[in-house]
């Protein structure tokens, strides 16, 4: 691991839409807290979870100066992915600016099959033109989305090209072998997992944690399987987690997380997602959380810790 | 083919860049006009060919106010396409504005696999936020590229549903099936091929022409088969067309367009990419000029009236 990285659970954070569908940022600034509040060692927000890439740059930058006028900065990443290298480094600045200098970067994703050169070139550029020695970057590998996956040999020669700045990797492939080929390399990169599970998988491996959209419902179902992934039960709460990834991750994951967070708060403005992505169906939402239910699950606040059902821990 | 829309001929313009990578705003007016000079009925700005993407959405509206400025306003047809919707809105402003109307939308394209129902969203929020009669907005179909294909139910729906200002389709798929089947579609939609290996074909089927590359290099060639489709030599002009994309297609086409471009003009400037895309070595040039030598085709700016060999019609 990489010390000027992160470590924990981190919250892929959901961004709330006004009824313009704008980024209501006080609304994020409150669900950051809650999370922290709750167990995260940090939130990454603008991540696919947070919708970043359906915001225009002016709209994120408005989201990083709102953030770091709460005072969140140093709590949180940021994603600053960008198909065009100056718009990254835009945010990037922005983000410096405000205290976050934990910055999530997707590889420009409008080209496809594009060679580990070119790739290498636009990273690089990232680095040298925000020119900043707070900045560090986690390389953000997600194929299945981004349609541009960032080769082990990229990686390993963008952190050897910029140590202090590339300080990890978001691997949200969910591909266990992949993360665990970059886990098992020697040197100082900070690699998170992409998906809750392979918390446990990870830890044991030495990683710095997980960064999952799961955790903006169930935060201390992380929290509790990181401060007690040595001792008796770890196996079990793991088992948990995946079992609830697995319910979650047969919906669209984003507007299933936001039609969550609505029907716990009891506002309904939490299931706007923005175009291209849709709102779930009603009665999809009425069929996941009763799936939920069946695993043990409420949606409330403190769901997992009044779990019973499953073989759970309650 | 829709009577708002264009017809014939359009090259899709590579960009030239300085040597910081700065689009050239002057270079791209006055490679613009000698386009337009020598038969293109139009001129696409902002494409995939012209690595939109690449530039921030500062650098693409400085690029839409230069090009409006020189005049070239109502003889372009200009990207806009974007993974956020207020930054298409905004640029399709800006173009307007600069008396452009024709504008080429890709579907936003960071999320994969998203439901019909979130694009329809996404481009009728595009034609309604932008809410000017003067629109004339072009479905861009690139799905090798972009990751996101379009429909034919979601073309026609969207024609539908906006028949003023959803004039047409660019259809880069390279999928003839595809192309054909969008032409034989009833209605007025205007389908453009994105390959000049269909261009006679489209023609043949009531189509307006077609938008490509190779016209930046080549573009008496696309002229001279759209003057003369109905003529005898129609056939042979297409076969040394598409003879002609063959070899530029085995070659990543925007580093190869720009390299033939920086030879023809003795201008070494001329052939650089933005990141991720890479310049084209020096050797890989060698070998593309050499190949479209011995098929009969020079690099310079009449390089098709000299042709000669490979049963040209010199």
């Amino acid at each position: 691991m990489n010390p000027r990285a992160l470590r924990g659970v981190i919250a892929a954070a959901a961004t709330p839409l006004g009824a313009d569908l704008a980024p209501d940022v006080a609304g994020l600034v409150r669900h950051c807290r809650d999370l922290l509040r709750r167990g995260c060692d940090a939130v990454l927000c603008l991540g696919t979870t947070g919708e970043a890439c359906s915001f225009s740059v002016e709209e994120r930058l408005a989201l990083v100066r709102g953030l770091g006028e709460a005072g969140l900065g140093p709590s949180l990443m940021l994603g600053i992915g960008s198909c065009a290298v100056p718009d990254a480094v835009r945010l990037a600045r922005a983000a410096l600016e405000v205290g976050a200098a934990h910055l999530l970067c997707l590889p420009p994703f409008y080209y496809k099959k594009v060679s580990d050169e070119g790739l290498r070139a636009a990273f690089s550029a990232v680095v040298e033109e925000v020119g900043d020695p707070r900045l560090r970057l986690y390389l953000y590998h997600i194929p299945q989305t981004s349609g541009v996956p960032l080769s082990r040999g990229l990686i390993e020669r963008l952190h050897a090209a910029h140590p202090g700045a590339v300080v990890g990797v978001k691997d949200s492939a969910g591909d266990w072998s992949h993360t665990a080929a970059l886990l098992r390399e020697p040197g100082a990169l900070s690699v998170f997992s992409g998906t809750e599970e392979h918390l446990l998988g990870s830890l044991r491996l030495g990683g710095p944690g997980c960064i999952s959209a799961a955790f903006n419902i169930y935060p201390e179902l992380g929290a509790e399987l990181l401060a007690g992934w040595q001792a008796p039960g770890a196996e079990e709460r793991q088992a948990a987690l995946t079992g609830l990834r697995r319910i979650l991750g047969r919906q669209p994951m984003v507007p299933a997380i936001k039609a969550l967070l609505a029907r716990r708060d009891g506002a309904p403005g939490w299931a706007r997602v923005r175009p291209p992505l849709v709102a779930l169906e009603a009665d999809r939402v009425e069929g996941l959380v009763r799936e939920l239910g069946q695993a043990g699950w409420s949606v409330g606040r403190q769901a997992q810790r009044t779990r019973s059902a499953g073989g759970g821990w309650a």
